[in-house]
């Protein structure tokens, strides 16, 4: 299946990105055609700082690669180097009512919270959607709450096929799961915005504290407790192995052990569980010559990709030689 | 002075086109830079059928041609040989307030008639935006209709400037006024939209046909006329010269002229007047390969005009390579 995903470029990514998607995508490369570039243009409607948006670029690439993208087999590239991706988002706005963007729920919600929107952040599913649709995608994987952006590409692919014969692929959603919900250090959703994240190439020793600081209850070392109710149990789950975690299991319900026991392991499983990554992902960010070359490849194949769609839109429409 | 205009491919010119804004643009062109393109992707924004487009596009640029357009000088292209455009489009939406768009008259008017509209629709005044400032454009002359969407450029490139350093030109606009109203066969202004046209390019028999059928009063004969509000002398004074335009004056005024023998004579001033552009558009319109090859060029240096711009943009906001 070719499937598609956009990754935004916003900062350091952490153990919540991870196992939320980032580690599933990962896996989807090998059964697949995978086409997986950085957002660029998205990125640019929260208008981020010009320096830490070129710096975030190429660090969210070195990510991606250290953990495990393999760009001989998926197209990896960046956004703004197939700006077919933009034209064929115009070909597509003229036959996609206002109202249907009105209804979008993702910028529904950022006008609630009170954000002033701009143009672009109004227009941003339909990126998404001439994102979808110039790759010929046949499967998107997404969180939950991207699902109707799928829906909304269906929708205007069907209708430009319907008024202008068959030009584009028809995508399906796949919504991700994630294998567990990963609590941040606070016990929340791991999440940027509550800052109480743990990020994956943080420096080892800041990791290791961070586990440390794990929100716990009070429950005394002697007492027996519930690892169900334990964020440091949650994160155990995650890195340790199934007779490791049995053992830790009967520990806490037996009584007897303290939490920083189990925080001491979970930092060293973590650490150790990143540490070959970490390894490559230190080679790559300093090797920007690299991460360029890389992304320059990917952004020729997409590109031949896109161009094709893009003329077929075109002709279609009536733009023709 | 650098100046730009974007010319719909929606059919047939009329007289009321070419005394309106045509004759005054090309009239621009020979004490400036001219920047001429046909506004195809603003006119995807009204569905128009494929075929009737990509016939129109060829259309209007034999028009031009006929009528004067020099395209050594003048820089004439169709626009969708510059997506340029349309990034340059993405990068400032970014930046543009929704409530903006929100306000645009052009917009309001056309909802308020009813129409259901597309996102395209929804965005072209900022796709306008971007049709100036790729060009470095300083001077835009419109109709007072558009003049609003030339200050939201002119909000749009400073706040960019302001945001990101110089980048943009500032551009002017410059209210193109009408020589006169022209009165459509009916009396009222002529447009396509009230079918009271006479076309530039219309077979001369039939050009004379429609010059007979104008509206007048119903004035005896023998009994004196008012020319200030005869629909025939107002359009005499498109193509009459001074001299003979005195004398019909005071024929009317003196009484003993019919209307028709004005009509003749404003049929044959009209034809005379077109007959020269009219053979030349013939050629031209059976010549797809030569006006190919003139867009071809323009595109080549409209291009090489807007990436510079571009690239201004894309460095500005942290498109870095």
């Amino acid at each position: 299946m070719r499937i598609l995903s956009g990754i935004q470029p916003s900062g350091k990514l952490h153990i919540g990105n991870y196992f939320g998607a980032m580690r599933q995508h990962l896996a989807m490369q090998h059964d697949n055609e995978a086409y997986y570039f950085i957002a660029e243009y998205h990125a640019l409607t929260s208008n981020p700082d010009p320096e830490k948006l070129h710096e975030n670029v190429f660090g969210v690439a070195a990510d991606y690669l250290a953990l495990g993208l393999e760009p001989e087999k998926t197209v990896f590239w960046r956004q703004s180097d197939v700006p077919e991706v933009v034209e064929l988002e115009w070909i597509l706005s003229c036959i996609t009512p206002v109202g249907l963007m009105q209804r979008c729920v993702s910028y529904k919600d950022k006008v609630a919270q009170g954000l002033s929107p701009n143009h672009g952040l109004f227009s941003y599913p339909l990126l998404q959607v001439a994102d979808i649709l110039a790759f010929d995608s046949e499967l998107v994987p997404v969180g939950a709450d991207q699902k109707q952006h799928i829906e909304i590409t269906r929708d205007i692919a069907m209708r430009f096929n319907n008024i202008y014969g068959e030009t584009f692929v028809i995508p399906k959603d796949h919504i991700v799961e994630s294998v567990a919900v990963v609590p941040g250090t606070d016990g929340r959703k791991m999440s940027k915005s509550y800052d109480n994240t743990i990020q994956i190439f943080e420096p080892e020793k800041q990791m290791r504290k961070k586990v440390m600081r794990i929100q716990t209850d009070s429950t005394p070392v002697e007492e027996p407790k519930d690892p169900d109710k334990c964020n440091v149990f949650a994160l155990l789950k995650l890195f340790a192995d199934e007779s490791e975690l049995a053992d830790w299991d009967s520990r806490y319900r037996s009584g007897g052990m303290g939490y920083g026991d189990a925080k001491k392991r979970l930092a060293e499983l973590m650490v150790e569980y990143f540490r070959p990554y970490r390894q490559r992902r230190e080679e790559l960010a300093a090797d920007h010559d690299y991460l360029r070359k890389v992304l320059k490849d990917g952004a020729e194949r997409a590109r031949a990709q896109a161009r094709k769609t893009l003329e077929r839109a075109r002709l279609a429409v009536g733009l023709r030689p």
